[in-house]
């Protein structure tokens, strides 16, 4: 595989970032889009950038997978309110050789699309990049971008660190993005679900950035409470992750700039959330091994019913025709 | 005492109503006010009421404590976020056997008020009473309005039904106030936070109203998880509620009207939130008997911050002077 081709399906704040960035490096990318594809086919991409502003005039932009190319790696970036639409997708697109690469948030994402392509041709990359949707075709990339990937294996096997992972880290750093390689792909899910979990959770149910988070004493104890939580659910999962990773965060967290999290991205937009990608399928593991999480658990059942709420008035807002 | 006469401290929506009810009945009611004064001492209190309008066009009102008669009742009709200015108040206004009747919500008013006047000169009331202060001396009852008494005993030592609970109930049952008595102050405490806890909280903490919060699996569920809790909470202080008890105020709750809680009204009108009576007292109670509450224990310091962020917008639009 010395020239790989790729395909991004959902090309938004992310697939769109991510997949531009490998074309510019000189890959063949292929774009699955939906409600954006006129105006990407006709316009092409626009990345704005602290690491430099570009613009694709061109991209390979597709309405139907079933007219796509198949391709080496096909990178997964919708939300995860969307993987029903895989089991359609991702058989069209595979070559026979080729790997899904699970950009998603939260937990089992990858075991779900195991039951479509089959656990080894399975990838999961986790990502830490800050960027959003300005409009269709032109997105804004804030701050940071590193992936880390990690083999998939058999109910998060471990799997250590393979060719096919080098060889696709490369065409990423190609496109000079940051990647980094994780032996345990599970392990590094929940690390990050450490700081997603509290973070995400207490920015939709208390409208706050992470700054206003950090501020007061009581939403600061309940973030590392609610840390400790996960840290406990990793455990039930035999992933130790050390308790110095909490006030690691923190520090992490108090230099960074106010900050929106994505939740509270789709929050405001009225997108779906991804409450089960990244608290539901996390408290059901644990429950699985007789840990529970008391406190995550308030902020599942919180967002579901905000998201419930929104998504209704979102139905009604269509139905009225109103913008 | 056969002509008790009495002082209301804090006449809005609940001491105002209770005060006009028991003037129309014929006692003598001293109405301590702060804002309100000027308006209510020229115009008097109009209650609006399901069970009958009226108007009282004279009342006794006061600005100051020390110009007030020293009084057999004290009612004290403050929220409990003002319960720092009794120290001052108190004193001045009870007669050397009068009693101080603390109709305040949550836990450890009377430990507090206790310190101040004596545990034998306190007697708490629980108001089960739907109403709201539309303007300056203008009340709007909308529903229910029994009043559960207790006698209060150092440490909430269960004291029995006194001669004077008989007494004081006699002149509320004259006013057409329908009176309860609890031989166990504290049960009742306890039993009332089993209500006010989950749904004062995530009213709230959610922009809901009762009515939403049953209606949605994922709220109904944390509602009776919390209920448990307190029911937990209540048993570490040596209080048995039965479990039945949480589908019997499921049930009430299911077939009431939709409704705004005590707490939400507070939020919505921007005043400072009942969060330690409510949800912080119960919790250290539980906490100093080895009892976790850890679902209370997110909505308290949820409420707390939501509360310090409204108070210092509040603040911010006072120095703006902004109306």
């Amino acid at each position: 595989m010395t020239h790989r081709n790729y395909a991004i399906i959902g090309t938004g704040a992310l697939g769109g970032f991510y997949g531009a960035r490998l074309q510019k490096a000189g890959l063949e990318v292929n774009f699955l889009l939906r409600s954006d594809y006129e105006l990407v086919k006709k316009q092409g991409l626009v990345i704005e950038s602290p690491e430099g502003d570009f613009t694709l005039p061109q991209v390979r932009a597709y309405h139907e997978a079933r007219k796509m190319p198949q391709c080496d790696v096909v990178i997964v970036a919708l939300k995860t309110t969307q993987n029903h639409l895989l089991p359609k997708i991702l058989p069209l697109l595979l070559k026979d050789n080729g790997v899904v690469l699970v950009l998603q948030n939260g937990l089992n994402a990858e075991p779900q699309i195991a039951k479509i392509v089959g656990a080894e041709r399975v990838i999961g990359g986790l990502c830490f990049l800050c960027s959003y949707k300005v409009r269709p075709g032109y997105i804004c990339h804030l701050d940071y971008g590193t992936i880390t990937l990690g083999e998939y294996g058999q109910d998060y096997k471990p799997l250590g660190i393979t060719d096919r992972l080098h060889e696709i880290a490369k065409d990423f750093k190609r496109a000079n993005i940051p990647i980094e390689m994780s032996e345990d792909l599970l392990l590094s899910r929940w690390k990050k679900l450490v700081w997603n979990i509290p973070y995400n959770g207490l920015s939709v149910i208390l409208n706050a950035r992470t700054d206003e988070l950090m501020a007061n004493s009581n939403t600061l104890t309940l973030v590392e409470e609610i840390m400790a939580e996960v840290i406990a659910a990793a455990k039930s999962c035999d992933r130790i992750i050390p308790d110095s990773f909490i006030s690691d965060m923190l520090e992490h967290t108090h230099k960074m700039k106010p900050y929106r999290t994505s939740m509270k991205i789709d929050y405001d937009e009225s997108r779906p959330l991804e409450v089960e990608a990244i608290f539901g399928n996390p408290m059901r593991v644990a429950q699985q091994a007789g840990v529970k999480l008391p406190q995550i658990e308030v902020l599942y059942r919180m967002l579901k019913f905000v998201d419930a709420q929104r998504q209704e008035a979102e139905r009604t807002r269509r139905l009225l025709g109103v913008q």
